[in-house]
């Protein structure tokens, strides 16, 4: 077993302390990355705080440098700078993995902390650490161009919101939605607008507008003001709602042009809405979460291509769980990342 | 004004009664339409039935014989033989009408029967009478290969499966459900199967499955048998669920293959599913309702093409209130067609 150093959560009530944990051996195609730089997702702070799931080390969107590589692998060598998001492993043969998207895999794809590897049964532990170990097919290579730490992001809240976009065709010629100005708002503001689709950005937020149109919204609109609303009847053709806290979705239906369609991505107990805002004009709800290899790969050429990252504030990983409290109470623009070199 | 017969309900707890109804003078752009068959749809039952609404003559999937036209009709000529469905007018400006989608006006379409008309005001009474006048933009000529008592419901069931089967692009290489086997199932699946899909009929009914399989169904699944259900687990393309009785969305969301669209035709009051369903798989839900003028004029001919029409068992006119008993009771295989003539 290899050591690292990791912060820790030993129950749901206590902030993270730093401790040795372990890894495993490399297996033939697995690659040892030292982590870098770590994204502070919502699902941490959910995972974190919530009882009987202990100890857990939290971390999904990651990027670092590979120190040691298992004798099968092909795709990477000592000293490559990569990139991990929040799926280390899937069944490799059902119908979502042979489509490329193991997010969906028919037997539950392998979390990066959290889930069950699939080879020796033991709980994965994430990238708030010093090392990660992984199956080189979901690890990518980090692009070139662009700034680490703000790579981080795109491996959750990026792809999150980069598959929707490209599966309802946002582009030249389309009108798109955003709901929501956090982490993955934020990216699907960049994404839609540098994909060539006329923005919207909604928001309960009127200091966001300046944001959101830096970003690249075309508009703003404020989701308390209803004359504003009413301007976007029957004109979007996707809504992306990155909105988390549960709330009406009728609205956003009601804003969809025909055939259009609203992706939820934070509202998974459950939706509210009215069936017959779907009904008039042949809408479309729909949901999505995390995403592919092929789709994750797709995402980062795009991004090195258009120079987008996640907008971060860089902390040292020693202000962990500053960063935690401060994400619990929106304190956050739009999205931490842990210098882990900085324990 | 016009005077013709016609079977009115006068309040919602007895029969309908023959009595005299008025039509209004013919308008520039009117035909006046001798009624030959009118097909009895489920809605006709619940707006009889139903309290407030009265008097009333329902009625809105029709076929008849041109008798007279308006000095601007261009369309039509006295003797044409013609079919009409569920909606009447529309304000004829707004982004559905424009993109003939009629029966999603931003204004609302003025309906066949229980409507308010746009020019004087007046509620517009159906077709269980013996004279319809309509302007002849929603007249549409009756295809010259088909039985004219089976083209009857497909001015409505009809078009309410057809639009969703052609969104979402049922056809060869697509595996297509559909749930329930009456008015609109029938149809959905004769339609489905005609355009090439491979087609899953689902059916809580044993003694539907003969029926569905001459219909078109290649495969017959009973949605009370969990093994059954658990052999279509991500596989369909499309979902056109037709069962008006509130029932739980999940199965068939579970059932839809990646990216995969299930339409719900009669979850009106609400829609109860799992989101966790749709997320894994990138799925959506979507409803429609009716159909818009270019549509229908499209599965008219497709129709015409292939032969298809509804399987009706025709009954006298003076027989409507044996034909609203029975179907209250399902007995109906598959749809009720009223010869108008035999009054």
């Amino acid at each position: 077993m290899r050591e690292t150093m990791a912060y820790v959560a030993v129950d749901s009530g206590s902030p993270l302390t730093l401790q040795t944990i372990h890894r495993r051996d490399l297996r033939p195609h697995d690659v040892a990355i030292d982590v870098t730089f770590c994204g502070v997702c919502h699902s941490d702070l959910h995972e974190i705080r919530r009882p009987g799931n202990k100890p857990l080390v939290a971390g999904h969107e990651f990027v670092g440098t590979v120190t040691a590589i298992g004798p099968g692998v092909t795709r990477f060598q000592v000293g490559d700078a990569v990139a991990v998001g929040n799926i280390v492993d899937s069944c490799g043969t059902c119908s979502m993995c042979l489509a490329g998207q193991e997010n969906y895999c028919e037997q539950f794809p392998t979390l990066t902390y959290g889930g069950t590897d699939r080879i020796d049964g033991t709980t994965t532990q994430g990238a708030y650490a010093s090392e990660y170990v992984a199956d080189e097919k979901f690890v990518y290579p980090l692009p070139d161009q662009l700034d680490p730490a703000g790579v981080a992001p795109l491996m959750c809240a990026g792809i999150t919101v980069w598959e929707p976009l490209v599966r309802w065709d946002a582009g030249p010629g389309k009108t798109v939605g955003i709901v929501g100005l956090g982490g993955l708002g934020h990216l699907a503001v960049k994404f839609a607008h540098a994909l060539g689709a006329h923005v919207v950005l909604f928001t309960t937020s009127e200091q966001k507008a300046a944001d959101a149109k830096a970003l690249g919204a075309d508009e703003v609109v404020l989701t308390q003001d209803p004359a504003a609303m009413s301007t976007q009847a029957n004109r979007l053709d996707l809504v992306i709602d990155t909105a988390s806290a549960p709330h009406d979705l009728t609205p956003y239906i009601r804003a969809l042009a025909l055939d259009g369609t609203l992706c939820a991505l934070g509202a998974l107990g459950s939706m509210q809405f009215d069936p017959l805002a779907l009904l008039v004009g042949r809408k479309s709800l729909a949901s999505a979460g995390s995403g592919g290899t092929v789709g994750t790969q797709a995402m980062l050429d795009f991004c090195n291509e258009h120079g987008i990252t996640g907008d971060v504030e860089v902390l040292c990983a020693r202000d962990v769980n500053d960063a935690l409290d401060r994400l619990e109470r929106n304190d956050v623009r739009f999205r931490f990342a842990l210098d882990m070199r900085q324990m």
